[in-house]
């Protein structure tokens, strides 16, 4: 378990993602789950137990403790986004690298701290973007950047929704000032907009416009809202995320010349296949007498291991070139994080102004 | 051709997509195509040839010499939408029945004045929204309208685009400020403005608000946009229309408990069946731990006519009500044209006023 050759996690916090993310280390060759923390011993232990963690996996009953652990090379931290400031910092200061889940902070101030305290300290820092590691992915991209097959990007659209039962709504962290209060759109916006901005290669939208209508809960949490993004170019994206309505995880995208389009763009339908649907070339503009086509085609990707997996062996490898040749921290990951939390704040300031257009 | 028991077509000007009415009014067991005007007799007769009318079928040189034909019950009227209002208007004073390409009218003003001639004069008036009568329609109605499937509505979303050549740029009436001053919008744009109030049983949104960005030729017509629609209840819709990429009839729709997507809305890739996509129930929010299902279920609906002869049949039934027995004409379809018109001009409106947004 000691393994000097794999990347030693501490799980800070035992939310029920982190379940996903201790068999997603553990299947991953090139890491292992080191040791969980929770704020009692007895919470950290039922959590290795329900999970069936090996027995040499300690436990701690204080997140100060697995700080203090210095055989911990990495920590997954799935705590409510309003500690995340806190930990984080305390994380990057005792050297440990950082898998952060989204939304990684409250907001950009408080993300350019963590950023620049993880390099200050020479950690790698990333969000826990599960999809952005799918080999679908990159694909896909392959698909948009293609001249003939799609051409010039026009229109991305994302929509990403989950119902919420009486009970979430009423003690879920996602729908409490005090704890996540980014809401929907920091829960599940944060996909639309991390997909909207990969799509659009990382290039900043100029201009934010917060849907009329969006739903807050008694505590000013948003549940439900969308936005409008727009480049000088033309360029428009728009996106929708709430918590009233069922499992819906859609993305398509409008170029020149083609069109392409997935359901499952957040979580795969399976975990070792997924695919997007795609149409090309379907001619220029003529009067239809009866029928059209080609319809969309199917690109299927295969993939050995899940996409959390997936993420865990890129963390991994960005920590492992700082360990072993003594490198730096890779930026990419971390400014990608930084623009994906400056819209989800512009989409938060335009709702909050009465859906004024917030210019970037 | 002379049968009393059909309705008598008139085809007032041989633009391209007369020729699929032609078909879709010959497929018609109660109509007929009794004639047809261009403004040369030889452009008459070469479309009359190209369509393979039967030598009886009458040919006129003269838009007017159509009207004053006593035989003709009924008018489909393909002109640029400039001159709709002044044949629109000349036929209902010949009291001639009225099936009219859309958009049917400039602005609302314009058609109130189509309406009321056509009231006045005892004659019906539809528009060509074709996708409205195919029997997919009502099927998928029947989705939105279950609350244990679907529940509320929350979210439509429709996009139609096609890719305009340089010479469709160039030369098509769509793209002229004289003949279809609301191109893309006008063209495209109104199937996707149908289908969100289609979805929302004709209640007007009590906002409309453009997208940034539009794109608008020399002329100021609109060739690519978008707008999003509120309504007071938490209701929202977003569509785009555009010439600049390729065929995409895309609609979906996000209620409280289930979803529903397709992608031919318009025109449904095969003739004698159309399909749908549905999902209901995928139950509460739970952290999902791998893959995630079910998948929406394809519903197939089979027509034994295509869509605008299904149309055709509707209009004349209306037809032959009014003529068999005295009837008033139906006000149904004029009242969702006029709704579908006002929303139109509301997105031109607030493109050219700069985006605002435009209270209904």
């Amino acid at each position: 378990m000691a393994d000097e050759k794999v990347v030693r996690f501490g799980i800070l916090g035992c939310a029920a993602i982190a379940r996903k993310l201790v068999r997603a280390i553990a299947i991953s060759p090139t890491s292992s789950v080191y040791a969980v923390a929770s704020r009692s011993i007895d919470k950290a232990k039922a959590f290795a137990s329900a999970n069936n963690l090996p027995p040499e996996v300690k436990t701690y009953g204080s997140y100060e403790q697995l700080l203090d652990d210095p055989c911990v090379d990495a920590l997954y931290i799935p705590l409510p986004t309003s500690l995340h400031l806190e930990w984080a910092l305390k994380a990057a200061y005792k050297r440990k690298h950082i898998l952060l889940e989204k939304p990684p902070a409250l907001c950009v101030e408080d993300l350019d701290i963590i950023i620049e305290a993880c390099n200050n300290n020479g950690v790698q820092f990333m969000d826990g973007t599960m999809w952005m590691h799918h080999p679908r992915t990159p694909q896909m991209k392959a698909f948009l950047q293609n001249p003939d097959l799609f051409g010039d990007l026009k229109l991305v659209q994302s929509t990403f929704s989950y119902a919420g039962s009486d009970k979430f709504f009423e003690e879920d962290i996602r729908v409490k000032p005090d704890l996540d209060a980014l809401g929907a759109l920091g829960d599940v916006g944060w996909y639309c907009i991390r997909a909207i901005l990969w799509a659009n290669d990382y290039e900043m939208p100029q201009s934010v416009i917060a849907h009329p209508r969006p739903v807050l809960n008694e505590g000013g949490v948003v549940t439900c809202c969308g936005a409008t993004f727009s480049w000088q170019d033309g360029r428009v994206a728009t996106f929708n995320c709430s918590f009233h309505s069922p499992m819906t995880m859609d993305l398509s995208f409008l170029g020149s010349k083609g069109n392409m389009r997935l359901h499952d763009f957040v979580i795969p339908y399976e975990e070792n296949t997924a695919s997007f649907f795609s149409s090309a070339n379907t001619g220029k503009h003529k009067e239809i007498s009866s029928g059209w086509g080609p319809r969309s085609s199917e690109h299927i990707v295969t993939t050995k291991f899940p996409q959390e997996t997936m993420m865990v062996q890129e963390f991994g490898k960005l920590v492992k070139g700082i360990q072993d040749s003594g490198g730096k921290p890779d930026s990419l990951w971390p400014s990608i994080s930084r623009k994906t939390q400056i819209l989800l704040n512009a989409v938060n300031e335009s709702i909050q102004e009465g859906l004024v257009s917030v210019t970037l």
